[in-house]
């Protein structure tokens, strides 16, 4: 789907890298951006990308609406990257504690519209706490498990309107309600993906409802998972849909059937630098700290190890896998029953490596390197991390 | 064995940290240093720490021989850093990629005495072109296959000799051998650890006589893996053992016999974020991006999940574990088939997770906060990253 939008690579400054180097195509990137735009387009809900798996502000202003528009993050690290560089709504998506309001409160005097979510009575009253100590009433997501994969209250709770009552009634802002449907990680292809997207949605606007029908204003429904919001068909009563991976997708969400391999965004530039030719092993100087010890097509229909193996253009050798990895090294060999030829790749070979899980992977480095879609050289896009 | 070594944690600090940090317990980790000296001590052989672990130069001074004494490192990163702290002897223990050979001679320039690995006639063929090119004659360890782990030559291989002459004739320096038993991290219990430790002193040791054999001088025989380096009995032949996460240890280690919970030195902060009661879940603030993806105990006999869960003074919490990671988000809960009770975790109760893999884990944070064995509070030591 993305044949047009290839870039060729521009050789001599990616000889020139060191190895291993996370290597990030802006034209995919904007390609799969445009992808899910269209698609929540057509169903009349807004975006709000997860820029957790991006941490990078040049990354954020190519994805977000505006350049500046709606966001969520993981970290309140990631808010304060965000805030500084001129986002001014972040929804903070993990479950607050209460440790961490004083710097929620500091980020929304910096003039950030930060939000945060919990799911119990107990975060609720400290939040209620905070808003009435600082005047600030501070906006909050009661959090809805949809698929029991792993935080939030189920949409039937009996705490879900008390949980709303103390917020609104103790001085903090009941602003609605969010799910995230972490299991549609496991679920394959369209139809399974689709009937996700339903229960996903079904739960959240069910909760919004048990919290208007007791009175409680909640205008936000925000739902969202890469694999649902690409096959979400009808969206109604949801507000917004959050989604992370999907500007620079991976072989996990390629094994699902999400992506191609074609529209996987990054990968990491490594070098060969052995062989054991008896083993049938080539060794190259990426390992797990480059590419992770993710191994989430582990489980898949297709194991692909600890990651797909490229020429230096970006097409995949066939049936060539990162087999094994130590800190440094990584063993690349033929996937187990291939009948393909061990390519010679000699000493020095430039190899490209797409990986199984891109958050986890581009965490490992501080740069992107960026064969960028306009004119001109490479660029260097810097990555934060920490919390 | 380190019960005198426990120094009760400034619990005022610790409670004012982000959740998560990385603690770091000083006592532990230079108990640990002293067991291993001592052992090696006793064998006659000097020991080369393997900074890849803690790249930080705070912990480099108190492992280091005179705290700037013999190192080795993984990437040419580390060299730098490393050599611009003043060590002025390093191996950079990861075969050689000619593209790196110009920053392997600016580190040199610099006056550290940096060697480097190989183990095939295209990289010594490259190696002595540089060393002739830049007038300095870089010094080399053939790397040897001892337990058909990674890379490296067969002690008998036909081209170890080639690769001396290649080397030694060309303009470079062979300066000897080393190995590494990386396969001893799946061998459990003194007994198979101490022929692994043999096996890997054997392969080392013939490849020296072969080389010695040939008119070629081999002065070096370096060898290690934590495992091995503390089991060894008798390194006759060897001249240095090479270690890396022996001063903080881990559950990968303490599952095979290499150390007991109690000398774990580094460990993850977390907060409790939420309760999932029917499931059995606390959720805390430490996922994967603070423990890493790794999950070396799953393949041994008891498996941690993603960590062992401990109360803030370090204290072991039976039978729970941290059995499920997403980016930020970690579910702790019983063992399974565990007949203990669930303890009451309220939200914002602070834990502390003992890491499957120190270096992966260590790898996740900018810095170590540390409890320090002297008087005083807390401290910060930075850590470093990439290549």
């Amino acid at each position: 789907m993305n044949a047009t939008a290839r870039v060729t690579p521009p050789l001599d400054e990616v000889k020139g890298l060191t190895t291993p180097s996370l290597l990030l195509d802006e034209a995919r990137m904007l390609q799969n951006s445009q992808r899910l735009r269209r698609h929540l387009d057509g169903l009349g809900v807004a975006l709000r990308p997860h820029l957790k798996t991006v941490k990078s502000v040049d990354a954020a202003r190519r994805l977000l609406t505006g350049g500046d528009g709606p966001a969520a993050v993981s970290t309140l690290k990631e808010a304060e990257e965000f805030a500084k560089a001129g986002v001014r709504d972040i929804l903070y998506a993990v479950g607050i504690g209460p440790a961490k309001l004083p710097r929620v409160l500091e980020i929304r005097r910096s003039g950030c519209d930060l939000t945060i979510i919990l799911d119990s009575l107990e975060q609720a009253r400290a939040v209620a706490q905070a808003s009435r100590d600082s005047g600030d009433a501070i906006p909050v997501l009661i959090e809805i498990d949809s698929d029991g994969h792993r935080s939030g209250l189920d949409p039937d709770s009996p705490d879900l309107v008390g949980i709303g009552r103390v917020l609104e009634e103790g001085g903090a802002q009941l602003r609605g309600v969010m799910t995230h449907a972490g299991e549609s990680y496991h679920a394959v292809g369209p139809e399974a993906l689709t009937r996700f997207a339903e229960r996903e949605r079904d739960a959240a606007v069910a909760a919004a409802l048990t919290l208007r029908d007791a009175g409680l204003s909640t205008p936000v429904v925000s739902v969202g998972s890469t694999p649902t919001a690409h096959f979400a068909r009808d969206l109604s009563g949801v507000t917004e849909v959050r989604a992370g991976v999907y500007p620079f997708f991976d072989l996990v969400m390629a094994g699902i059937g999400v992506c191609g391999l074609d529209d996987i965004a990054i990968s990491v530039l490594t070098a060969v630098i052995g062989h054991q030719q008896e083993q049938g092993w080539i060794m190259i100087d990426a390992g797990w700290m480059a590419l992770s010890r993710d191994r989430g097509t582990a489980s898949q229909a297709v194991d692909q190890g600890y990651g797909v193996v490229c020429d230096i253009n970006g097409e995949v050798i066939p049936d060539l896998i990162v087999t094994a990895t130590s800190q440094e090294h990584g063993v690349i060999s033929l996937r187990e029953g291939s009948s393909a030829k061990l390519p010679e790749l000699p000493i020095g070979t430039l190899l490209r490596i797409l990986p199984n899980h891109a958050c986890a992977t581009a965490s490992q480095f501080d740069q992107y390197e960026v064969i960028p879609v306009g004119p001109g050289g490479m660029q260097q896009w810097p990555r934060f991390r920490g919390w």
